[in-house]
Formats: structure tokens, C-alpha cells, sequence
């Protein structure tokens, strides 16, 4: 690309699919990003922005003007359209929205008027609605007419004269039923209608629960409003269970893999300052044992090892805990079971381990009780672990605090300052 | 339950789908989930064993007699049925496959000749296929005829007379074409047909990025072999984006949350034992410096700070590079880019708590040169952070290892031990 190529380069962009471009400008360095973004086919542009992430569009759409913007959207879906919309400074948004033509604009302005991680913020409006009382013979005419049918249509959906939602018939009754019965008859009681303000978490949980394809959603009064397509619900399973992973390094899910340096130092800064201030708060229980530490050298250099193995065993638990909380196997009813196991695995560790760093010790340094302290320590820091391991999601959880992204740095916290304070407590009882 | 309400539960278990019965037993400790699925209908047993994740299906499936599983099996899909049999032990699963009826039998062999994790392992060989030279109307007689579809049927496939795939054709195709136009004018060339051989996540790719909703899947020489429907699509993209996050806390993806204690302590303690082999090592560092650390008790005291820092720097870029890597962003041609922009804001970070460390530890001990110190150990070790952090997991990715599973550790060493040596070898030098 550095050496000038433009034309080869705009030429290869052309014959690949928007989901490759997406990648490619998602795996680019800022620069390039916005060298390639211009030279991708201005009819392109709309379908490739669809596929990229949160961050990495923002960046781009800041570059583009609001008239071209316009240009550029025409065509998107509707779902589409709305978030990209969402991600704009409110000037330029109302610009795009008034150079839209009138059914556009209200199509786009109902997708906006939910709130963006709702059923009605991810849905599109493209249904095929029947009536009930139409027979088999007529829909295949009427669609017959029609000559294309939305894409991923799986189901078509009975509405009454007021628009309000019956029932759902798929397209594989349709083909399969004589063409004389009538369509009421045909209605499939498996596909349940979505509430617009359901979250979309639940949403995608519904449709690995039915092995849905697309679903009707509605609003209070049982109108229909439209629909959602697995292919949006992969999507969110996607970025649900990176969320998770994410959280727990302290980073934005939708981060940018190459976001400019100075962005990634900001957003990165706030769980280091985190870190500072619990980091800090170790340090400060180790300086009340400053004079031991003094006396005998040998703790400081031992001094890491119990948090380090406390925070790995706690870490564990708590990793089981987060999945199991967003998995929804782990509620009020389980939660004392969990407890108990956890406790008894964070005993049964104790023991082992307990053993094992108490005998390396004394074989090292020839030092029965220093092997017990640091064994009695490792020991209570272990359970400490399993118990806060399953306390801290719990807690955050109840007090409605996502646990994946605040709970590694309390739970470490708690096994640090444990740790240390077992380990270098009962070596001044003990040694000093 | 534990009052012995049976027939109670064992009626409000009727009621519920497969889906949340799966959740329920997976929430439920060892004992009560053994009484649950006696109290499960015989009928629902096999669906109820498909949803269920891997490790629990198999503490369930112990407690089966193999002449009671033949029954509990029947009717399940051929893809499910045979991860199913791959779990169980070679003499149980030889008497299953013989009490099948023989054409049971043959599809599920198929489906066990392919590996795992490819695509012929989840595939599902109920097609429905169509001869090119057939119109619209005969299509849709036969399905008629027929008179239901296989789930998510969405496309047919296109076969010439020794069953080799020539192209799939959409059921809205179908439904919106008229009668007499012939079957190989209708081919959807945005179909692809899949090699049976195919990695699963390479599947889940292809779906994701044409939005597919089920997809052919053909053997070396074209033939059909079946086809992949996106339910288990989904379930390949949520195990896969679960796996980085379970790999960096050292356990399995399929963990049960409700394991046995000593099950349980068995699979963490592998972790356990690398981390105390890191720790160790650092503690064999530290000893180094067992003199200074003598001399001036604070240096022990804040010698957790420097690692603590380093270590959340390196694991926010290790995080980032993995997922990275798992959306395929990351690869030869952008790693130097990538390479240069963490170090930058490694650079950057390094200066900021660098001074304020410094800053805090100066105004706290009232010494300049302890506060330099400790500022210099922060930079060197947020650099080293960042070097790491990029470094480690496209080094491993290179070695075909796992950067999730293997990568937290070896960071955790390496920023431990730089802050450790950085931080004391600079006291020894200019405070010793």
C-alpha cells in the first residue's frame, strides 16, 4: 500500500465481500484505515460500515461529511442504520435524518425511538404480513408477485385489520400444506412474540432456547412492529461472551485493536489507578510488619508467594462463578451449594499446597517453623480465596454491579492483603 | 425437593422444555441432578442430553445402562447423537450402536467418521434434495407431499444422479418463482458447499459472514453428506468465545460448575502447580537480593508494587491481543504496527505512574532517591509489560500453542521478575 498501488488496491477492494473489508480495515493501523476506507466503492460503504465494530466506525464516520454520509447509509438496513446514527454528535445526525427521503426517516426514527440493547433497537422492519382468513393458493400468488422476499425470511407473520399480531406460519408450512386451507388454521404456537423493550440479552437466550431463526416483535398494544433475525442474535452472543473476557482486564468490549495511543493510555488508566490505590493498600498492611521484615530478610523474599498462589486459586473460582452468573446457572436457590463446594475445594487446595510450600521451605532453609508459617498462611489464604471467589460476584451481582469488570481487583485485593497479613502476622507471633 | 414432593416435580418437569430443563440440572448440585433425571420423562431424556454441556452429560451418562441409552437416544438428530456416543467408553458404546435399527445405525457411523470438531462432526444428514431438470411445481408437490420439512429448512440441494452437490436453491426461491421454471435456472450461487473436513470454528466463520442459515456439506469427491444448520453454529460461536476466558484462569470450557470437590481440585491444581513454579522463581529472584532487603525494610515492604502494576499493564495488551487473534485481526502483516503501538503506550503509561509512584513514595518516606528508584523499576517494567504482552501470545500462536491457556502465566513471570530485578537491582545500586 506505502508504495502507491492505489488503483490495483481499489480494484481488489471491489471483489471482496464487505465482511473481509470490515476485517481489513479493523486489522489496519489508524493511518492506512483511513487511506483504504476511501478507496473502498462508495456503494460499498454503507454495507461495510454495518459490519464493523462500535469504535473503529466512530473513528471513521467522524471523517465523512453529513451530506456524503447520507449517500453512503442509503440502503442499510434499518437496525443498522439506527446504530450508526446513535454513534453521531447530534448536528450531524439531524443533518443525515433531513437528507433522507420522508419513509426512511420514519422507518429510522422508530428504530431510534428504542433504546439500543432492546428488542426494538435491533430489529428490522421488512415482515411480510398475511391475513388470517386469505388460503394457502393466495399467499404463494401474492408472493409469486412479490418475486424476492426479505432476506433470512424464515416465517410469515397474521396480523388483523388493526396490525395487531395473531400468530406466526413459516415458510415450510407454506409449502408443505394443500392450497386450499386457510392460513388461520396453519398458525405455528412455537414462535411467541418479543416485547420491543425486552432486553437483547434475553432476546438471544429465547432464540438458543427455540433454535429460532427470526422472531415478531410487537409493542405493548400487540402491534407488530417487526422482526429480528438470528443473524443479529449471533452478534450479540458474540459480544456478550467477549464481554466477560474483557471486563475482567478492565478493557471496552468494542476496544480497537489499533486505536491511537493516546486513546488506548486513557481508557487503559482507569483500572491501573484502581490497581494503584489496592496495590497501595497491600503495601501499607506489609509496612505494619516493617520491623520484622527488618529482622528476618528471608520474609521479604517469601513475602509474594502466598498472595500470588491465593489470587491464582481465587481467580479460578471466580472465573467459574462469572461464567456460571452470566450462563444463568448460578442464582438464590444454588447459591449455598456452590458455597459449600467451592469452600470444600479451597480447603482440599489448602492441604495440598499447604504441604508442599511448607516442605520446599523447611528443606531450603533448614527452618521447621518458618515451613509452618508460611503453610498455616497459605492455608488460610486458600480458603479465604474460594470464599471470596464466590462472595464477590455474588455480591456484585445483588447490588447490580457487573462483576466480570469490577470483581478481579476486589478479589485480588482480598487475597493480597490476607495473604500478607497471615504470612507476616503470624511470623512476628511466631519468629519475631 | 428434599421434602419429597416427586410427583409434583416430577409434573412440573413435563412442563419444561428441553432448554431449561438442561439449565436446571446443570445448576443443581451432584446429588439432587441425579434425582432430577430419574424424575425427567424417558421421552425427554434425549433432548434434555443434547442440550446439556459436555462434562455433565458425562457424569449422567455413567449412571445409564446401556440398554436403557438406546432408548433414551432414539429420536435424537444424527449430529448430537453421535457427540453423544463419542463420550462414552468403547464396550458401552458398542452394545448402543448394536440395538439400533440398521439404518439408525449407518447414519450415525457416518457421523462418527469424521473427527469432532469439523464439519462433518456436527452436521445433520436430513437434506432435502432435487434433480436439476425438475420445475418449480414438481417441487412443490413433492413437498406437499412430504408434508413437513426438517427443522430450519431454508434451501434444498441440488444433486445430479450419483448424488454429487451441484448447487442449493432457496426456499424463497422457490415460493416466489413461478411454476414452470426449471429447478438448475434457480441456483443460488451465494451458497458454498462445505468440505466435510472443514475445523468447526472455520464453519462458524462462514456463517457468520454470509449470514447463512444452514449450509451443504460435501466429501472430497462432491458428494452431499449433509448439511449444517445455524443452532449449532451458535453453539460453536459461544464455546469458542468462552474458551479464551475459562483458558486464562487454567480451567476446561466444559467445567461443571457443580463438579465433585475432588474432581474439582484435581483439574485446577495443574494451574496451581505452574504458578507456584513462576512464583518460586521469583522468589529465587527476590533471594538475590536478600542483603539490601536486610538492610532497608521498605524495600520489602513496596516490593509488590512494581510486579502488581506490570502485571495489570501486560494483561490489559495480553487480553487484547488474544481476542485479537480469535477475531483474526491479528496476524504477520500488522503485528510490527501492533508492536509499535503498545510499546508506545507502554512508553506513555510507564511515564505517568512512574512519576506519580514516585511522587507518593518521595512524599511518604521523605527520599528522593527511594522515590526515584521505584519511579525507574515502573517505567522499565510497564516497556517490558507491553514487549510481553504483544510478544507472548503471537509467539505461542506461532508454536501452535494455545495463547490463552499458556500466556497469562508466562506474562505473570515476566513482569514479575523484571519488576522484581528492576526494582531491587537499582536499590542495590544506588541506595546498597
Amino acid at each position: 500500500l506505502g508504495s502507491g498501488m492505489f488503483v490495483y488496491v481499489r480494484k481488489l477492494l471491489q471483489s471482496m465481500p464487505a465482511y473481509d473489508l470490515a476485517l481489513l480495515l479493523e486489522s489496519s493501523p489508524a493511518k492506512s484505515r483511513m487511506i483504504l476506507w476511501q478507496l473502498v466503492d462508495a456503494d460499498d460503504q454503507g454495507e461495510v460500515l454495518e459490519e464493523l465494530s462500535e469504535e473503529v466506525r466512530k473513528g471513521i464516520l467522524k471523517s465523512i461529511a453529513p451530506e456524503e454520509l447520507a449517500e453512503v447509509t442509503e440502503g442499510m438496513d434499518v437496525d443498522d442504520l439506527a446504530e450508526v446514527l446513535r454513534t453521531l454528535p447530534d448536528s450531524v445526525y439531524q443533518e443525515v435524518l433531513s437528507s433522507m427521503d420522508s419513509q426512511d426517516r420514519g422507518r429510522v426514527e422508530a428504530a431510534l425511538s428504542y433504546a439500543e440493547e432492546t428488542a426494538g433497537g435491533i430489529m428490522n422492519t421488512d415482515t411480510i404480513t398475511i391475513r388470517p382468513d386469505v388460503t394457502v393458493d393466495v399467499v404463494l400468488r401474492y408472493l409469486r408477485l412479490k418475486g424476492e422476499l426479505p432476506e433470512s425470511t424464515d416465517s410469515f407473520y397474521v396480523v388483523d385489520r388493526h396490525d395487531r399480531f395473531i400468530g406466526a406460519v413459516t415458510l415450510a408450512t407454506i409449502v408443505t400444506t394443500k392450497p386450499d386451507v386457510v392460513v388461520s388454521t396453519l398458525i405455528d404456537s412455537d414462535i411467541e412474540a418479543i416485547a420491543a423493550d425486552m432486553p437483547d440479552t434475553d432476546v438471544a437466550q429465547l432464540f438458543e432456547r427455540y433454535d429460532w431463526l427470526s422472531a415478531p416483535v410487537i409493542d405493548e398494544q400487540g402491534h407488530l412492529l417487526g422482526r429480528i433475525t438470528v443473524d443479529d442474535v449471533i452478534d450479540i452472543i458474540r459480544e456478550d461472551a467477549e464481554h466477560s473476557m474483557m471486563s475482567m482486564a478492565g478493557l471496552d468490549d468494542e476496544a480497537d485493536t489499533f486505536a491511537p495511543v493516546v486513546k488506548s493510555t486513557k481508557q487503559r488508566s482507569v483500572w491501573l489507578l484502581v490497581n494503584l490505590c489496592t496495590a497501595l493498600f497491600a503495601v501499607s498492611v506489609s509496612s505494619m510488619f516493617e520491623d520484622i521484615l527488618g529482622q528476618l530478610a528471608i520474609l521479604a523474599v517469601l513475602n509474594t508467594l502466598v498472595p500470588s498462589m491465593g489470587g491464582i486459586a481465587g481467580n479460578q473460582t471466580f472465573t467459574l462463578v462469572v461464567r456460571g452468573i452470566a450462563l444463568g446457572h448460578i442464582g438464590d436457590s444454588n447459591a449455598k451449594a456452590l458455597f459449600t463446594k467451592e469452600l470444600s475445594v479451597g480447603i482440599l487446595n489448602g492441604v495440598i499446597w499447604a504441604t508442599l510450600i511448607a516442605g520446599i521451605v523447611t528443606l531450603w532453609r533448614q527452618d521447621i517453623m518458618l515451613g509452618a508459617v508460611i503453610g498455616f498462611a497459605m492455608m488460610v489464604n486458600m480458603m479465604c480465596a474460594a470464599i471470596a471467589g464466590v462472595a464477590v460476584p455474588l455480591f456484585l451481582k445483588k447490588m447490580k454491579i457487573d462483576p466480570a469488570l469490577a470483581g478481579g481487583v476486589i478479589l485480588m485485593a482480598c487475597t493480597d492483603v490476607v495473604g500478607i497479613f497471615a504470612f507476616l502476622g503470624t511470623a512476628t507471633l511466631l519468629l519475631g
